[in-house]
């Protein structure tokens, strides 16, 4: 399979670079698809003081409507996972973390889309000023993780890389529990 | 905020269909955001009759690798999402199932695409024979649900629809299970 497949470029935004790209397929014939390119992400699940997680709510244009999600942003050029995610918590939500604990991570569309997106649990929190984007508005939702996994349940926390994150810390908090009482 | 945002296509292919959008932002300005719109589509995890599930394997140009993921493929034009399940069942998998079981779905990249996925466990499943694109080339990998969590918790399993599926259906396990010794 081709390591350098031939790239055209059709559009460059701000945000999307979407290609026509040629790659060879395991039969060896060459086929051509429509791909965006995309720097990967980070997101965060913060874990407050009081045992509660935080999400945020905010309006998202391409899905037409306000969404629970977790903070998160794409990496800057060359920024490691970890510091985008920090950025994004303090950005976002308005805290610091004395601890960033990776949760794993996805390909967000396999399909036709390179975003990887890595996962965090932030820990030891301290709040410092957040400094929102101009087209950025964000409400700030703490609640118990329960409360969030019912959220997951009847569909109304519909994004994946937020789902992921509770889903997978949901798995920790039940293997530490594991761990206590074996 | 803006129930039909004015949208100018900047790139129209096979799959994406990329476009400029003018939104109404919270605090009434005006703002232009890179956006693909999507169909949707359906994803299926396909329970085998010894207990095992059915991962697939398949090279994914947009990344640039084989990569495990379940059978999943786009709505067709007013197609339902179980539907598109089942064809997907039956085209990458060699499937079709007695019973659909809903797993919820997500927005699988809410910052530039509408993509919406659903996500099914497929139970009662019978051999048929499979029927895949020319550009498909797909390996079969029944596993246990242990093993297939594993690999989520190992970054092996890298895809969000594929990592949701095994996560909601594990989930559903452990109620079950719940239930049954309460």
């Amino acid at each position: 399979m081709s390591e350098t497949p031939s790239r055209q470029t059709v559009f460059q935004g701000k945000v999307l670079d979407v290609g026509l790209e040629e790659h060879l397929m395991p039969d060896g014939r060459s086929v051509t698809f429509e791909i965006i390119r995309h720097p990967g992400g980070a997101a965060v699940l913060p874990l407050l003081e009081d045992g509660r997680i935080l999400l945020i709510r905010q309006f998202r244009p391409a899905v037409g409507r306000v969404i629970y999600e977790i903070p998160a942003g794409r990496l800057e050029p060359g920024e490691p996972a970890g510091d985008c995610a920090a950025r994004e918590l303090t950005e976002e939500a308005g805290y610091v973390a004395s601890e960033l604990l990776p949760l794993g991570g996805c390909w967000s569309t396999v399909g036709f889309c390179d975003e990887y997106i890595h996962l965090f649990l932030a820990r030891g929190l301290s709040v410092v000023p957040r400094c929102l984007e101009p087209d950025e508005f964000i409400e700030l939702c703490p609640m118990p993780l329960a409360d969030a996994l019912r959220l997951v349940a009847s569909g109304a926390i519909d994004d994946s890389k937020t789902q992921l994150a509770l889903l997978r810390y949901q798995l920790l908090v039940r293997e530490l529990d594991n761990d206590r009482f074996a």
